[in-house]
C-alpha cells in the first residue's frame, strides 16, 4: 500500500492515538525533519564511493530506517500544515521541468549546481 | 496520483532526461535532503506559536515548496540505493507503535521526547 | 588561555599527532560542523521557554561539550582552508554593523529576521 | 586581537546596542547556529576532492564568511547560556585526549569513524 493520503492517516493515527499532537508545533516537528535528514546524512560521512557502495549493501536497512523517519515527518508535517504534498509535488515538478530545459542542462554539472 | 512508486518514477525520469544520475552519490544527495529540510525549519525560525499560526496562512505555498524539494529527495535516494520506502515505512511504523505503546506513553511528554 | 591562534594549535597537534589529516577534506569536516551545531540545537527541541530556561540549569555541561565540539571544527576547518577566523570575524562583524545600524533596527524583529 | 573574551563581548555589544537579546532564546540561536553550518557545507557540494581545492582558492572570502557566522554564534550562544567555551574546550580536548589514544588510533579510518 504505497498511497500517500493512506501513509499519511496511518502517521496521523498513530500520532493522535498517543495524544501527542500538542507537542506538535511546526517549529519542534521541522526540527524532527532535520535531525533525521542529518541522520541519513551521517551514513555516509568520511566514506568514499567504494566505501560507499559497499557500506550500502551491508547497511541498507539502517539507512532506510533514516530515510522512512525523514519520509514520516515530511507527511506529518504536510498534514499539520494543511499542504497537500502531492499536489505541491505536481507544482514543484513543473516548476523544476520548466527551470532546467533538458536541451540546456543535460549532463551539465555546472547548471546542476544551481539547483536545489 | 499519489502513489509513491508512481511519483518516484516521475523524478526518476526527470532526473535521467537530464543526466543527472553521474552526479548523484549519495553522500552529495544526502546532503541536498539535508540542505532542503533546513529550509523548512527556517521558515518557523523566531516566530512564536501565534506567529507560526499567522505565518503558515499567508506562506502555505513557500513552505510547501521546501516540503515537496524535501520529499523529492527522500524519494530519489531510496530509488538510488534500492530502498522501497513504502516498506521501509511499514517497518518503522510497526518498530515505533510496539516501542511507545499507547496505554503508556499516552499524552506523555517524557516519553515523547525520546522519540525521534 | 584562550587565545584562537593557540587553541588552533592545540586542535591541529591532537589530529596531526593521530595522523588523521588524511581524513580530512572540507566536505567531510563540514559535515562534521553541521553534525555537531545539529547536536547543539537538539538539547531544546520540543521545549518552551520555561522548560529550556530550567534544562540548561541542571545540563550546562552537555551543552557545553556540544558548543566545544562545534568550536573545534570550526577552527579547524579555518586552519585548513587557510582562513584567519579572527580576521574573517573583524570583516564580518563591520559588515552587519554596516548592514543593520542601530538606529534602524534596534528592537525590531522585523528586521531582525533577514539576519543570517 | 584573537582572544575569545575579548570577541565575544565585541558580539554582545553588537547585539545589545540593538536591543535583540529579546529574541535569542537558546532553540532560535541553535537554529541560526545550524543554518550557518549548513551554508559553509553547502560550499563543497557536488565536488570531488580536486573540484574542492580549486574553490577553496578562488572563493575563500565567501567560505571564510560562513564560518565567520557560525563562529558567532557559537559565542554568543555561549554567553547567553552562561557557559566558558575556553573551559568547555579545555575539558573536551582533554576527554577525547583520553578516549583516543595515539598509540591505538594513529592514521586508522576505523577508530576515526567514532570520533564524533
Amino acid at each position: 500500500m504505497s498511497d500517500i493520503s493512506k501513509i499519511t492517516k496511518r502517521i496521523v493515527d498513530f500520532r493522535d492515538a498517543r495524544d501527542w499532537k500538542q507537542f506538535h508545533n511546526p517549529k519542534d516537528s521541522a526540527l524532527s525533519l532535520v535531525l533525521e535528514a542529518v541522520e541519513v546524512m551521517e551514513h555516509f560521512q568520511w566514506k568514499n564511493a567504494e566505501e560507499m557502495k559497499e557500506y550500502v549493501k551491508t547497511n541498507k536497512d539502517e539507512i532506510a530506517d533514516e530515510l522512512a523517519d525523514t519520509f514520516y515527518w515530511v507527511l506529518l508535517m504536510s498534514h499539520d500544515l494543511g499542504i497537500d504534498i502531492a499536489e505541491a509535488f505536481d507544482r514543484k515538478l513543473a516548476e523544476i521541468d520548466a527551470k532546467y530545459p533538458v536541451t540546456k542542462v543535460k549532463g551539465k554539472h555546472s547548471k546542476y549546481n544551481k539547483l536545489k
